[in-house]
């Protein structure tokens, strides 16, 4: 659908929406329903609305809302791309989002707009992607391990409470590679926002692993 | 002036230009001619144009050659604003930016839409700022601190061959703290954005100095 370019750009918000699924980090891509590419895989995004959103992250979290039934409290930027040629609608920018939803919140169903959705291998999603977003994805996916890679720890990942091996498992499924356990846990021990859960254990086969929350207003 | 909400966005680019003076660290403010803040002091910055610009960093090199007569290599992008009410003009997208100027390369007059320029001091500027542009100039601070904080080396700033001294006080202005001088060229040794220029050296008081220049293709 060939369109005429317009004088003001569409601006938008895409969210690369990253989970694990059997200790293996997985982000979230969305069939399309609607024009510019329907039947096309992208990542979930949408058109700012100046009427109804406070600000672009505002747009991130309605349109994944919408699309995706998913609810989210916490979005980090990672850039935008802006251009002629990356949306067939015409001269575009789009403020590029990450965001982690815990492993135990899964269940995102395709909502308006949306034919399906699927959590993928973002580092091999198995369909072709629509506008620029193999791109995006690949720049998402690179902030998140960097971030971690510096060490800051995913504890949006995770269920509310969980062990140091989960977020050890965590942090290897974003890196892609195993972590050292005695370097990790003397990383993490001075880590402010972790905080045991004062008597409460994982009991399982071996001896009981202690549990922890997030601190309130961790950052990440 | 106050005019109606618009349907689209304005989307702009603002930039945060630094440079060394006398071994401070200064950052490029403008002050503005026109609507909506004329005779306020800004960030340089202005209006994505469809028609002219390829992207957003190209509205950022455009607008900055325009209002400050500085044609610019390199940009870094910081983060996007956006909002109803950081612009009078209406619901508005910016997209912030970072440079560095080399220090003998200072000499920026102002350009179209442009009363006079000033640099000035990133942490006290001595003017108001309109828009959000005090905080937009914060965060392209911090994100350069924390840049060099993690040992990028700040090569733009300086001329095409410079001391490790140099170099050394560049990072100082920068992290506005003294650096150990062992520990510093430690970092540095193996920094393959470094050259040495074989046979040339600054001599001075002390004992010479070997020059050095930043490789082809390095990044920041």
């Amino acid at each position: 659908m060939a369109e005429k370019r317009r004088l003001y750009p569409i601006v938008t918000a895409d969210v690369a929406l990253f989970t694990l699924q059997e200790q293996r980090l997985r982000v979230l891509l969305i069939q399309r329903a609607n024009n510019p590419t329907p039947g096309g895989w992208a990542l979930p995004g949408g058109v700012l609305n100046p009427e109804l959103d406070a600000s672009l992250d505002h747009t991130a979290l309605r349109i994944l809302a919408a699309k995706t039934r998913v609810a989210l409290p916490h979005l980090e930027q990672v850039a935008t791309h802006s251009g002629p040629d990356r949306d067939p609608r015409g001269w575009s920018v789009s403020t590029l989002y990450y965001a982690l939803l815990p492993s135990d919140q899964v269940p995102a169903v395709a909502g308006d707009k949306t034919e399906s959705i699927e959590w993928c291998d973002p580092e091999r999603p198995g369909h072709r992607l629509a506008f620029d977003h193999r791109v995006l994805l690949g720049e998402a996916l690179a902030t998140l391990r960097e971030k971690v890679g510096r060490g800051a720890l995913p504890l949006h990942l995770l269920p509310a409470k969980f062990t140091l091996t989960e977020l050890q498992r965590a942090c290897e499924a974003i890196l892609g590679r195993p972590l050292d356990k005695a370097a990790f846990r003397r990383q993490i021990k001075e880590a402010p926002q972790l905080v045991a859960v004062e008597g409460e254990f994982l009991r399982g086969a071996q001896r009981p692993a202690q549990l922890y929350r997030a601190a309130g207003g961790f950052a990440f």
